[in-house]
């Protein structure tokens, strides 16, 4: 540890002035294990939050949080593997199609995921709406799974990053939360854990997102891309839009259930396989089973109709204890569950001009889907399917959306929120593409969408 | 208490938005009873200092910290009593000829001090290096004094804005304490809690002085007088010139003794005497036995003349338990301390044309005059005596300063730093003003001092 003294590291950054690597992480060892307190630490982040961290800076408080925790071991198994990490979206089941998907053009992916809190779902909660399916997987049990399946979706271990835990904690009620280098070097400090050569990052932006805005969402991708490149990994951003809920269904069984249509490529809603294959392809590129990001997306495209893709899925539930029998049948577990439909109001004959994301996720909340704080438990079934897209026509006495429920929800305002969520016009509007843009240590690159 | 969310407030503070004066008193007061802990205090202070605080919220914090504690009642003391503070400076003797100066023009002046840190001293430590003087007075001590000798200057007690105290305690591990608005609020919480119905305040500016330039020390004393404002309390700011020391003394009872030299009338600096006059002219017309600050100064200078000034001080040091046989002849008390003299740089010839007095200061609290931490005791006769001052006429083999000490500080590395303080001119340099400028309510006017 230097010889650094806590008020003048955060004097300095108050100031505005560069911090050395090594004060930086030693002021976070400090901090982990407790020699600096609280209330220093808080003062740091609300100057880090004010002034901004340099990308150097932000990687060295990177190296620290990852350093307090296990760094997950994968060099034994073969072949570079390749992690993926969303911001949060609402709807947002594409890791459990991406993740099979990408192993089964034989790129292995190794992947730790969260729970949800407020409006956006968790990878964690959604997996588990299968019965029988585990995430407390220890590390020889995660690493195991990745040689033999090629794909694992865990929970993050206490021991990964402890001290980002304990910096997000700190963060969470000292309003430090939504600074850009604290995200990303918190996103990245359990990233990197994971034991991965490469990674995508899906950083949504809009309406339904954290990031509300391009400026904000391009700033995250530069500091996590510039994070990976002082840590010698590969990383590419790519940014979706999160104006419109992904899919038409938002919940933790109901989205399972959409993403298991999706690999069977049963149907496929539009933007979501555009996500799935976009970021596919820079994972299957990256991992080097194709040469390019667009040759992966073929592959992928190629995967999913071939039937290895879901075949792949099938393992990975399988080898985390997920019943296989409600895999295979996922129709009618919803039934029971149907509360409610919300109708398309009066008068209206057209299409569906904008969704708002976030009012459906909150609307799912409310159902039940999601937890407002981190003690709560969720209901599995709970959340909305066969939601009207912008684009679709639609004419009085359709149904807008189905409302799932296992519990007492006040269902009139739910029904309220998710009109109010819609806007109508009369001729079909132009849908914005899915993809916005991609970004890696050679700067940013346009985005489109794969015609059909 | 308002139904306020720390969290809420403090993201408020960080985006910039204006506090609710309810909400902020109620932070206050859950942070001084616990409810609301450091980590959450010290990030709301950081993103003070960053954003800054209006006038409205620096009152707010004020009245919170000011509540927190005992408020003296000193609405039984007839008259109109006036109190003064100053941002502290390097030989800063003012209030000890001060306060009994304006008492002895009938207008009672009740003073709460504090001790020295760093390199301005503090008037409680120079009060007692005169044997015998207490200044730990009980809250009815302190106004039955200011009732009979009409002048008081004590202590703080742990009560007074307890607020205040942990909130400096915080501050000082944070890096936060150098914000204008926060060292406003400071300062006028304890300052309001003295129970004066009016308020001087000396705000010092220059190289010796917490504020360095007039930017900072304007700010300040707009901050203060709105404070004051808020709180029905007419307060008035003099910017005063704190780039050299005041008078030819530093130390806590060198500066006694060249205080009691004032009061007597016998050798009054000029500097220092302008900055005497010009504080105790503002405080005699605010406290009505004059019409104007001009007509206060003429009756300052009389009250010295007439050795009433004098004869109240010996009433005041009497009163707080002083042996008046020191004061009464204080010429012999250094001898036995003084331990060495600069002598002027050999080749020198000529004029002192500049002396910089954070380095008086600094050498002054090498001597012993001083604290480095809070825990640290003072020599009461360390310091420095018969300092050259600008304008002075210089000649090789002269005495430049007089150095004192009862410990064994290393002379050699003082007396270079004194030297290097200097420096000196073939012609008479132009004096600066001592007084720079007032503020009040009515806005700045500028000042000059008097000619003689």
């Amino acid at each position: 540890m230097t010889d650094f003294n806590p008020v003048q590291l955060i004097a300095a950054k108050r100031d505005g002035e560069a911090l050395p690597d090594a004060d930086l992480k030693a002021f976070i060892d400090a901090y982990t294990n407790g020699a600096v307190p609280d209330y220093q630490m808080s003062a740091f982040l609300m100057a880090a939050y004010l002034n901004g961290l340099s990308a150097s800076e932000a990687a060295a408080l990177t190296e620290a949080m990852l350093a307090s925790g296990t760094h997950i071991d994968l060099s034994d198994v073969p072949g570079t593997k390749v992690g993926k990490h969303s911001t949060g979206g609402v709807g947002d089941k594409v890791s459990p199609i991406l993740v099979p998907l990408v192993a089964s053009c034989g790129v292995p992916v190794a992947k730790l995921s969260g729970r949800g809190l407020g409006h956006t779902g968790g990878t964690l909660d959604k997996l588990e709406s299968i019965p029988g399916f585990h995430t407390d997987l220890s590390v020889e049990q995660y690493r195991r799974q990745v040689a033999d399946v090629g794909a694992v979706i865990a929970g993050q271990t206490g021991k990964v990053a402890p001290a980002d835990k304990k910096l997000y904690a700190l963060r969470d009620v000292t309003a430090t939360v939504e600074s850009i280098p604290l995200i990303a070097a918190s996103i990245m400090s359990k990233k990197l854990a994971e034991g991965n050569d490469a990674l995508v990052l899906d950083v949504k932006c809009g309406r339904g997102a954290f990031m509300k805005n391009e400026d904000d969402a391009r700033a995250l991708a530069e500091h996590m891309v510039a994070i990976g490149a002082e840590h010698d990994t590969p990383v590419v951003a790519v940014m979706t839009n999160m104006d419109v809920p992904l899919g038409r269904a938002v919940g933790n069984w109901p989205e399972i259930q959409e993403a298991i249509a999706c690999l069977r490529g049963e149907h496929a809603p539009s933007s979501l396989m555009q996500i799935v294959r976009g970021l596919a392809g820079e994972m299957i590129a990256l991992g080097g089973a194709a040469d390019s990001p667009e040759e992966g997306r073929a592959k992928a495209r190629e995967a999913i109709e071939s039937g290895a893709a879901w075949e792949r899925f099938r393992r990975l539930v399988d080898a985390q204890g997920g019943d296989l029998s409600v895999v295979d049948a996922p129709d009618s577990r919803l039934d029971s569950a149907s509360v409610a439909e919300v109708e398309i109001p009066a008068g209206t004959d057209g299409y569906v001009e904008d969704l708002d994301a976030l009012s459906i996720g909150q609307a799912a909340v409310e159902l039940g889907a999601g937890r407002q704080t981190k003690e709560e438990s969720v209901d599995p079934v709970a959340g909305l399917t066969e939601l009207k897209k912008p684009g679709d026509a639609v004419a009085e006495g359709e149904v807008l959306a189905r409302l799932h429920s296992s519990e007492s929800p006040d269902l009139d305002a739910v029904r309220a929120a998710v009109r109010q969520a819609y806007t109508f016009s009369e001729t079909p509007p132009t849908a914005p593409s899915a993809l916005k843009a991609r970004y890696d240590s050679n700067g940013w690159a346009d985005l489109k969408d794969e015609r059909h």
